[in-house]
Formats: structure tokens, sequence, C-alpha cells
């Protein structure tokens, strides 16, 4: 029935350059870690199934890169260190090609990200993939979505919305976007977690989340579990030349607010704390945006303004819907 | 395209009794909790399929508890005290009775063995469910495949075969099991991982493993990360009443030996620490049995012992296969 012992030990531990804080590896009924004294271990899991999250034409490094991408997303939206894999790993098959470029996807990322896969399970049936990766926080400096405070600043990573292009446009959408397919399909197949910012916005961020699900959506959770509303200036909104050249001002907004899979992390900081995040960032190639304020608010919305005049945008309107529609962003 | 925000917070969070070691538990991106201190992490995972690990006619509250046991299962073989589930649940719908039966029985069997449910993620696909543990387990004295020496006595925790059995009647292989069916198909469905006794064997055991593949393939990863060989006496092999009643005794031996899924402990003891385990399983319900001894060897080969007669029965002879066909037990 399980068989651990084959697949996992083949591909996936011959190339393995392994922490000193790994006890015991891939090979026993559980792998063994320590976690430095004072930290917290921060835990994620994700799942990617093919059909929903890739489909046939997606490269098997890909998966294997995003499928540890995402996962460590979400271990910088917890300001956490990324420490340890566990890979779970359901195949029709074993295609050794496959497996080849797959596990070869998962092994960069790890080591760049200084992380090591220290066990898993291997089983027969449709292809999916799901990852636990665990990492390390000093105690009690995780990072949250439940605090953000009226009067924080707004914040982004990076360009949003090129993920979500580069789905249209494989999907034939936007065939004029040509030039720039190759770059947005990079950023879509490609992710890069911001794991540094994040392990530099503890103490300084009071909410931060990863922009997996399109940044309404993930900026509603920080709004719904901090008790507060938000208000963004559109024109602020980070945007790729891609995005620019290839959509309308406002389908490029719209883009923006709710494609999903860019892996930004989206945070709020306080007025107080603005100079500490400008020094820590000032060495990093891409350099946090402020995008809006958060606001005292009941119910979580938010407001839009465009430059500088309110731009009656929300998102309980039936008008907001229709604006997506337009843009092309329902899918 | 994620959305560990509904089912999982629906289903899961709301019987949630919390640890206190949890800090942050499910509905942030991801769980934080605290390893005590002078502890190591012990971490494991399992994939459960749908038509490879189970079938339709699996209750999902089965699914749910087994899901769970197996992952226990693998921490105790460690002798690790289990703390913290990650789950990741990959559905074709969204059942809502499913999802009531198949929650019930996993936070049945976490509340009994007090551990929580931290975290994971929903996906929409094929049904599979991997489940992460993580446990701990002072520091440096995790148990493993690779202590066993010569001169060790070798122990399983429990009777072997009968969720082999259970799977076989289903099946309909052995219609005249009819009386023990119901006990039977309980070991199958709702198996007990040994998680006292591999504490327990902390400093007792030279090495341990949980028999999930059958108790010569499991024994064999001992003898092959321990560079050890063993002698097993068939009559002492532990059967149920079930087993007895229902196959020959050469049947039942085949079943004990090969047939996977009763998560029953492996495990090998110094003569010096004989006494010391007697002490301490003298509480338990289902005492450890002796099976036979761990010998020298540099093939990782096991012999076979009948009445104290040599029983020439080796893995590697041609006949071995012959005698598990013969006993219906090569499925």
């Amino acid at each position: 029935m399980r068989n651990e012992f084959s697949l996992i030990e083949y591909y996936f531990q011959q190339h393995q350059r392994t922490r000193d804080d790994v006890l015991i590896g891939i090979g026993d009924d559980g792998a063994v870690t320590r976690v430095q004294p004072q930290h917290d271990l921060v835990t994620v899991t994700d799942t990617m199934v093919a059909g929903v999250h890739f489909d046939d034409t997606t490269p098997a490094r890909a998966i294997g890169h995003k499928a540890v991408a995402v996962n460590l997303s979400d271990l910088a939206a917890m300001g956490a260190e990324p420490c340890w894999i566990s890979l779970a790993l359901t195949l029709p098959e074993a295609d050794e090609q496959w497996l080849q470029e797959f596990s070869a996807g998962l092994h960069e990322i790890c080591q760049y990200y200084g992380c090591s896969l220290i066990g898993g399970d291997t089983t027969r049936g449709p292809l999916t993939v799901t990852i636990t990766a665990q990492g390390q926080v000093p105690e009690g400096q995780a990072l949250t979505r439940k605090g953000a405070m009226p009067g924080d600043w707004l914040y982004v990573s990076g360009p949003l919305g090129d993920a979500g292009l580069a789905l249209d446009i494989t999907q034939q959408r936007y065939p004029e976007a040509g030039p720039h397919l190759q770059k947005l399909i990079e950023r879509l197949h490609y992710p890069s977690p911001r794991v540094a910012l994040g392990q530099s916005l503890r103490g300084v961020a009071n909410a931060c989340i990863d922009v997996s699900d399109g940044l309404l959506a993930d900026l509603g959770h920080i709004l719904t579990s901090s008790q507060v509303g938000a208000e963004i200036e559109l024109d602020k909104l980070p945007l790729s030349l891609a995005m620019t050249e290839t959509l309308s001002q406002q389908q490029a907004y719209a883009k923006a607010l709710t494609a999903g899979d860019d892996y930004e992390l989206c945070f709020t900081v306080a007025e107080h704390h603005r100079g500490k995040l400008e020094t820590l960032t000032a060495h990093l190639k891409n350099k946090p945006v402020c995008i809006g304020r958060i606001k005292k608010s009941q119910q979580a919305t938010v407001s839009f303004k465009l430059e500088g005049e309110d731009y009656p945008l929300t998102l309980e309107q039936p008008g907001f819907n229709h604006f997506l529609d337009d843009a092309g962003a329902t899918s």
C-alpha cells in the first residue's frame, strides 16, 4: 500500500543537502528536527491538484517549484524562516522524466531558500502534490492577519495581477500580449516567495498576509480579522510593464485587485514604523509599495481613490462585479 | 483557487479543543506552536487515496479516523508524543454528510490522543487525504530503525494479519469468517496506534518501526538499516481468535508475516532491558509479544523456527512466494 521507501528515497534523497538541525531525515518512520531555543514553530500546508491548479502544459519543474513556493509564501506571511519540507506526492505512474524534472524544481527552490526535504509519502493515484512546510520565528513574533489598526499604511511587496494575466494569455484571451508572454509565464509558474521581506517585517508590520487569492480577497481576511476597513489608491497599485502594455487602465486595476497566484505580501505598518520599514527594505530589489491606508470600519469594507478623488467602487455594490466582467476577470 | 477558509474552518474548527501549546491555530496563513524546551520535533506524513487505500464502501468516519491513526502510528514508532495535525483534504465536491462524518472520525481520535488540528488546505479534485502529524520527544531520544543489535529480542505489540484478513473477507475470499467479520472490519477501519507503548519504549528499545506494510517488509527495514538478520519463531506470532478460526495454521502464519495495515509496533530490546520492558508494559491491556531474536548477518535475512525446529523458509528462496500463493496472501 504505502511505499515511502522507493520513489521518495530515489529521487529526493540523492541531491539532498541537509540542514544541521535535521537529526533524522528521509528514511525512517518520521523526521526528527530541532527548533532553536526561544523560537516558535510555524507550520503551513498547501495542495496542488492536476486539472485544478495546473494542467498538462505545466512543466514538471514548475510544479515542483511552485508547490514549495506557495508554502514558503505562507511562511513569509507569518514572518518565519523556512526550515523543513515534507512532500506527499500522489502519482498515476512512476514517470521517470517527470519525476526528474519535478524533483529538480523542488530542490532548486529548497536550496535557494536553505530548507531541507525531510520526508513524505508517495502514493499511486491522480496527480496531487501536498507540501507541509515548517519554519521558525522568535517567540511571540509571528505576524498574523489580525493586528491592523486604523491609520496603518497599507503595502504590497510587488506588482499584482501578472500571474492572472499570464493565465488569461495562455487561455488566448489577450493574444496581443505576445512580447511579454515569457516574462508573465515565469511569474505564473515560478513565483518568488517574499521570504526575506517577511522576516524583515517582524516587529514592523501590524498585520500581514500573502496574496494568493487576489488582493481584495486576501486583504479582506486582514480586515475581517482586524475589524477594520481600508482605502486603496488605485493609481498606486504596482503594475508591471507587461500589464500596462497589455490591458486598459481599468482592466489592469481589476486584474491587480482580483487575480490570484502572485504570492506578493500585503501588510500594514503604523505611521511610527514607516521609517524603520524604509531602512529595512532599502537593500531589496523590489521595494514594497504603499497603496493606501487602514480605516476605522465595522464592516471590513474597502473604498477606492483615483488621482486623489473618491472612486465610487466598493466590494458590495453590484457595479463591482460588472466592472470585473468588463475586465474579463471573473473567471 | 485555494479555499482554506471555507470547509476547514466550518467543519474542523468548530469542535476544536486546542492544546495550550497552540499559539495560533486554524485561520491564519500558518499555525504557530511551541515545542517544549529540550525536546526534538518529529514530523510524519501519510496520504490515503480513494480507490487505493479505501473504497466506496469505507465509511467516511473510518477514513477520518484512519488518516490520523496511520500518522500517529508513525509517531509512536519514533517514540514521540503526538501533538499537532495538519489536514490536506482534496474532495470532488463539498458533500455535507460525508464531511460531517469524516470530521467526526478525525476529531474523535485527535481528542483521544490529545492532539490538535492546527491547519490545512481544502482543494477540489479526486478524493485524497494527506495528514502531516507533529510530535515531540525528549532531545536525542527518538526511536529509529537502525539500532538493532545481534542478540536483541524481537517483539510485536499485538496480533498481526487481522486487517489483511478483513480485506480478504470483504473481497469474499473467506466467507466462512462471518462470525468474526465485525471485529476484523473494526481492526481494518479503526486501527489503534500504539501511542503509549511507543513512548514507553524510549531508552528501552534499540530499534522500532510500525507494521504498515507487513511484518516481513517492515522488519526488513530494521534489518537493512541495522545491518543484522533475524529469526522468527512462527508459533509465537500473536494471532487473533478470528484469525485462527478462519485460516489454517500455514495460512495464518503467512497472513501474519505479510499482511499490512495492522499498525502494531515491531521493536527490538537488548537482554538487559527485558525486565524494564516488562515493568513498563505491565499496565497495558495488550502486552508486547516476543516473537524471535536478532542475529548477526550481513544480508538482512530472516530465518524461521516452528516448535523449536528450523523451518526451511527464507525470504530469498523461491518457495517463499509459493508458500504465500498457497495462503492467498500475495494480493
